[in-house]
């Protein structure tokens, strides 16, 4: 393979300065921490572990909302989302005033690091498990970008690659699978063994964490194997970062119904129609959540005040934190004109909804895990080789998930 | 030894039925989950690992403040702050208007387990590390209760138990010491094996934790001895249930300095001399913390309105929470008695001071790792042996460290 170059490049405010090797970038969707430890303590993750002991092993702090695009946009920036502008997964875009998915790299702020490497000579590759993540990573990137879901449309001419499933050795796997993840994995390896990549973002996604709690049977599997992927990097002398976008936590009753606060039925109740709940976890993937998570923005008419209305609802049990429009922006570093008049999280087990019709609890599979508050907030983040004395320092203060790309191409010993 | 008793039991609306065979719960003071991950990585906590794989590991949600007599109380009576009174180390009381330690037992206002316990026929020992603890936790009981600091001073009178250092093999140890916790964890085997105790309450010193990370040596070798005594219980016939009282977070800044909101300096100087703030970790261990944590109480002259205030301290970058006392005793569940007008909770990496001149920084062993707040709340919760199905599904809900002496009781399947 051609050695990779070392051209140091700027992006962001941040200096990034690659070493002439490998690198890959890992983002485990909804790898709360208690995955790597119910897998490490069976020693189900030995390349995870080694890691761990070799190289670095900390808990980083990731954007908030705890959702996967906002937190995608983060690590691709190294941004929190009031410098990217991706502040959920959907939104009420105030141009159009329609409720939208935030897919589109028309909603990106920033110009993403991996854009940047390419422009300085690396050879650039993202994958993703989930399609809808692809526009926003592949923003202005010279290089490879696709998503396991939709492998088999990938052509070079729209995704810098063509003949995906050829090169993998695998079919396109469906998106609600353990599959969809893996395929992610052995796809940058076989990125990295055919000297096609040598920067690799690998996105996965968390259908697997939504399903299963971190000592099931599957999840260890899904873990090991993934940690098997893994091991393969490692081999090929890959610099590994990983991190996770969001952590995951059961939202439901002793008795396994979800745990609902149904906002908007509650609000427009007391304070009249217009009153519009967002949830900007909703995404195409309604069987992993059901649009159901712990952090909702609250629209009001003009009309109304938004103070009282916060405070009936931090009376609410369930309900932890309500913030003004200015007070979240500041406070969770959100861009102020992409939230609502209020913004709203809820407790470890507590999901907020819309209206009890709006969401087809049906279309769960077993019970309801998901993520997006301040409970999901602290993620894994590991490193294959040990940190530097410099970033050593840095990584025991408040580490950010969002670091993850300049803690793997500059925070390293060797 | 005689068969322990296994006659059921209430306190404080939780039903406990003992099971016939000796039991342990052990407070791991200051123990953050990452430095159980540090030390299993490394193979050095073999029989936690096994617990975490035969017997039950997960995540639970402490009291707030994360602060040691706080969780201890919480721990030993299965209440929050609201239902045991003890609300800090340290608190303005507002029937006298000094500034005290909350050490006594004339603050705590529930019964503990262990009391009810010893009552329906176990023999109860408690062992802290502290001896600022021994009040509380060994209120109304009849049984034993000692600490490690002041083990030489135990007497049959005033303990229930004296030659104390005999018993344990070891001479009383320095609180400043990892040897402190080692103690209590000996006198545990200890009492055991000589058939003084079947249900046993052990509550560490987390001045290691205070004083290292948790992939430092010394953290590494302190917890794998930590893990030696636990196999000694374990080999011994006895059911452990180990949880934490708060994590522990760096709050320092990249260059080592603490990173300090002086709250009380900053209040004067804008409202008046009249404001007081209370620091309630303030506790007689000032190496540990310097009495700086992540947690403050403001108490205001009466002509001063507290929203004014409470706007101002949430605009300040490190601060991440201000509630009014009303607030504050709902939703950190507080006795809102023994709680200031304003209660006060900064960021992961951000302790609250009163004045430059109240904190004898130099004091401060090594850097500032300390805890209080919202990021040290999440602490490890572990078993030896399966949960029931019954307690599988409430383990999977908003688990808290006070369910402790309920799940090691109750919530086992052998």
């Amino acid at each position: 393979m051609v050695q990779p170059t070392s051209i140091p490049f700027t992006v962001n405010g941040r200096a990034y300065r690659p070493p002439a090797r490998p690198l890959a970038v890992i983002c485990l969707d909804g790898c709360a921490d208690d995955y790597l430890d119910a897998a490490m303590a069976r020693g189900r993750m030995p390349n995870m572990q080694q890691m761990a002991v070799r190289g670095f092993r900390g808990m980083a702090r990731c954007a908030l909302p705890s959702f996967t695009n906002v937190n995608n946009a983060s690590i691709v920036t190294g941004l929190p989302p009031a410098g990217h502008g991706i502040s959920g997964n959907f939104f009420l875009d105030p141009e159009t005033g329609e409720e939208v998915m935030m897919n589109s790299a028309r909603y990106l702020r920033a110009e993403t690091i991996l854009a940047a490497a390419a422009r300085a000579g690396r050879r650039v590759a993202i994958v993703t498990a989930k399609d809808k993540l692809r526009e926003i990573l592949s923003h202005r990137l010279e290089g490879i970008g696709f998503s396991a879901e939709q492998a088999d449309q990938a052509t070079a001419a729209t995704h810098g690659i063509s003949e995906v499933e050829a090169l993998v050795g695998q079919a396109t796997p469906t998106i609600y699978s353990a599959e969809a993840s893996l395929f992610v994995l052995r796809a940058g390896v076989a990125l990295v063994e055919k000297g096609l990549a040598d920067c690799l973002y690998l996105s996965l996604t968390d259908y697997m964490q939504h399903r299963y709690a971190p000592d099931a049977p599957e999840a260890l599997d899904f873990h090991a194997a993934i940690d098997g992927e893994i091991g393969r990097l490692l081999a090929l002398g890959v610099r590994v970062g990983a991190t996770a976008d969001h952590g995951m936590n059961a939202k439901q009753k002793p008795d396994g119904a979800p745990n609902i606060i149904y906002l908007e039925s509650l609000l427009r109740e007391e304070w009249g129609p217009g009153v519009r709940v967002i949830l900007p976890i909703t995404d195409p993937y309604v069987a992993h959540h059901g649009a159901l998570g712990s952090f909702a923005v609250i629209h009001l008419p003009d009309a109304l005040p938004s103070a009282p209305i916060a405070r009936r609802l931090m009376g609410l049990d369930g309900i932890t934190e309500v913030y003004d429009r200015e007070t979240a922006a500041r406070k969770l570093e959100l861009p102020a004109d992409r939230i609502g008049d209020l913004v709203v999280l809820s407790a470890r087990d507590v999901v907020l909804g819309r209206t009890p019709d709006y969401h087809d609890l049906a279309a769960l599979e077993g019970g309801l895990r998901s993520h997006g508050g301040r409970y999901e907030e602290m993620v894994p983040f590991l490193l294959s080789k040990p940190l530097s004395a410099e970033y050593g320092a840095r990584a025991a203060g408040d580490l950010r998930n969002f670091d993850i790309f300049e803690f793997t191409l500059n925070g390293c010993r060797s």
